[in-house]
């Protein structure tokens, strides 16, 4: 398609759209570590999985070989409701930043969720259901995998018990209230309602919450309720693979006007977005076919891939959770209080570690004044107004754009636009007031992270 | 196409997107009732006009005969960046309602303003800037006008100045943020920058506003200010000329399925989606070509079609304006404070209301808790989280689609989606904790409204 008949929103028909997930880990020649049992420091069987998560989920979660898992139809019919997103040209931001390079974004805000959260989480109801089972249990922190999987609950009738980090519950009582309509019960954590939670109360008496410790509570729910079992929005492989959703459509989107990406820019907090969006292009790259540079960006104030370690650790601060091979900051690790967005996990997906470790990603940590000016900036001339989270994006977008506009290279930019800001307008607020600050950790403040990395039978 | 056939979603390419808006007064044999000048009694000419809006927006108001006007290009644009927007096969709904009825939504809250307000804010922000004007001002009340104009003018550089009636700008702190990031400058109304403001608070002193009052305000701030212009959301029949994008995208859509919608539903406020929804179907009942029912739904709390009367009357509370013949409650009329969404302006577009009197279109009114019970199960089933004031014509869609469970007539059946419900989750909270309560203005409330109707010269 010649250049100047590239639209403004390239939206596949229903019979382009993919009816299968494609798991990276197929592909990979250094495959990511297994989960780990904290207690023997062996590899997690099924079996061990199996009161946690849904059958068929561990069985996606555990399968490094299959390249393609079909999509059931009926998940199939529910992504018809939201789904294909748009893959946009952003060409109001090109002429804004005076930039010869070529902007797209694959924009996954356009759901109730807010988010791309809905991909994954219509996948762990449906299997949930499947099973037979009673409800599902999770944790949230900005609310919008809350939201996700409440959305989801409510379209199969599921029971829906959510977790949410209390500060988050504290400052989004609307977030709360969209999680009710849909039918959910939400818990600020760390609540009494759990054994962990009473725990890490008793410990630090007046804490705002974590993500890790929203985890260890709904874990906990989830393995003492008959008919219950946890789903998780990020991390883990089982994620990774029904968010590849939105790398596919941008791929046969792409495909669709002759077009191929130069640059492939995600922001990164457990790797769900990221993941999903490169995908089948590091698919390609891995197998030799074609050369792509992709690019995680994470908060500076949350830096597990430019300056945590890669190692086993805990998914959650109650540590009970099993080990994960990874980057992380150490489970005990909490952003600074003035960390905006999400993107505040301490860790990161196995998958995605392994890639970076490996080489085949490159990272940048961005500090959060600068991520909401190229909201701001991006929000005035495409007119969406961009989560916190995807501004990251945005940001590295922008920075790759006016460099290209420096050496003159018409490189081609896609950037994973996750979702809006409608719920983050106390962030918004604080930064039209002038009165957003950024914060990177000192090295002494890791450290303290650090420390906390478990000591496992049979790992140094 | 065959039934099974029919997508989720149908989406125009761009090269179908219609490059005209449709105007349906060049249809009609009883025309509108032309404006008048308050104190003579005469109609406006477009001089007495041009102090308050733009020139071509004058033109556009005031052009009774010529059918369709070419959009430009750069309001094209523009409209690529969020339109076209999807119409909708509810398949979901339909099933679990059990209905043999076929329900569309045409769906406009794909955008950051959150509604179909958009298609027209960035048609006078246009024309204000080709004037070579500074700004606008306006009003606003559930906040999703003076977003859509805020974004408009963030996007060509216009100064943008928004009078919030001051019970939404203190319920809606996020609205005026959002407002805030795209630059515009709110004012909770009345306020003491105005003359009429002034005044209003002189003789009310607490009140929460109207949108009459906000008017009053944004016309004064107009036409003192050079360089400025006043704009408006709906009522005007500029607004409806814009927003007729929205009912030529769907019939293009529908015809591109061969499917030809029984009824048609939509929410009536001022009348800005419905007169747009309805627009280029309505053209072919006026002209004897097709046959459909068209149900306009407005809030039993402020029910200006089902218990207003068709007179001239003020658009504004300070009676600074022109006036119009329309249905109305009367220019002092103020929703109860239970009343919790948009749709509470005190008149109709003078369109609409000639249509509705000439017996083109039946009304009715509904209460809220029946409102939100029916956005409630919208959202659990469909997924998107509607705005109260769309949520009037899902009420209405369902009742006909289980009328026609009832009957067994398949029915195919079209509403408009007028926008998302991010925003007005205060309300929603109300409505799942139970609290929220219905308010039906009584014949003697209604009478106090009646009797502010302006004694016009050469009018009875």
């Amino acid at each position: 398609m010649s250049e100047n008949k590239i639209p403004y929103k390239v939206y596949l028909n229903e019979n382009e759209m993919p009816t299968a997930w494609y798991n990276l880990r197929a592909d990979m020649v250094s495959k990511p570590a297994p989960l780990l049992n904290p207690g023997t420091g062996l590899p997690l069987s099924a079996e061990e999985l199996a009161p946690i998560f849904c059958e068929e989920l561990v069985r996606q979660e555990l399968d490094d070989e299959t390249a393609f898992f079909p999509i059931p139809q009926e998940i199939l019919d529910f992504y018809k409701m939201y789904r294909p997103s748009p893959l946009v040209r952003a060409y109001c931001l090109e002429k804004a930043l005076g930039t010869p390079a070529k902007i797209y974004y694959k924009f996954e805000g356009n759901n109730t969720s807010g988010s791309h959260k809905l991909n994954s989480a219509i996948a762990q109801a449906y299997y949930a259901k499947n099973q037979g089972l009673k409800g599902v249990t999770t944790e949230t922190g900005a609310g919008q995998w809350g939201t996700a999987l409440s959305m989801a609950c409510a379209y199969l009738g599921l029971d829906c018990k959510v977790f949410m980090v209390k500060v988050s519950y504290e400052q989004k009582p609307f977030r709360r209230e969209v999680m009710r309509t849909y039918g959910a019960s939400v818990t600020p954590s760390p609540s009494t309602e759990t054994e962990v939670g009473r725990k890490i109360l008793a410990e630090h008496p007046g804490t705002t919450g974590s993500l890790g410790c929203a985890i260890s509570e709904a874990v906990e729910v989830a393995t003492k309720n008959p008919g219950y079992r946890y789903v998780l929005g990020s991390v883990l492989n089982q994620v990774l693979l029904h968010q590849s959703i939105i790398g596919l459509e941008a791929k046969a989107a792409f495909d669709k006007i002759g077009v191929k990406p130069d640059i492939i820019i995600g922001c990164a907090g457990g790797g769900s977005n990221l993941g999903g969006l490169i995908a089948p292009f590091m698919g390609e790259k891995l197998r030799g076919e074609a050369d792509y540079r992709f690019i995680a960006v994470e908060p500076a104030s949350c830096p597990s891939f430019t300056r945590g370690k890669f190692a086993y650790d805990f998914c959650d601060t109650g540590m009970i959770c099993p080990l994960a091979k990874m980057y992380t900051l150490g489970s005990g690790f909490i952003p600074s209080p003035n960390h905006a967005g999400g993107l505040r996990f301490h860790g990161m997906s196995p998958v995605l570690s392994q890639l970076y470790h490996d080489g085949f990603m490159e990272a940048r940590a961005v500090e959060q004044t600068s991520v909401f000016e190229a909201a701001e900036r991006f929000a005035r001339t495409e007119g969406i107004l961009p989560a916190p989270e995807s501004s990251h994006a945005i940001k590295a977008a922008i920075d790759e754009a006016l460099r290209c506009k420096e050496t003159g290279e018409e490189k081609t930019i896609l950037f994973g636009l996750t979702g809006t800001g409608y719920f983050d307008l106390v962030a918004y607020q604080k930064y039209n007031d002038g009165e957003m600050s950024d914060y990177i950790p000192t090295d002494e403040d890791l450290e303290k992270g650090f420390a906390g990395l478990p000591q496992v039978p049979g790992l140094e």
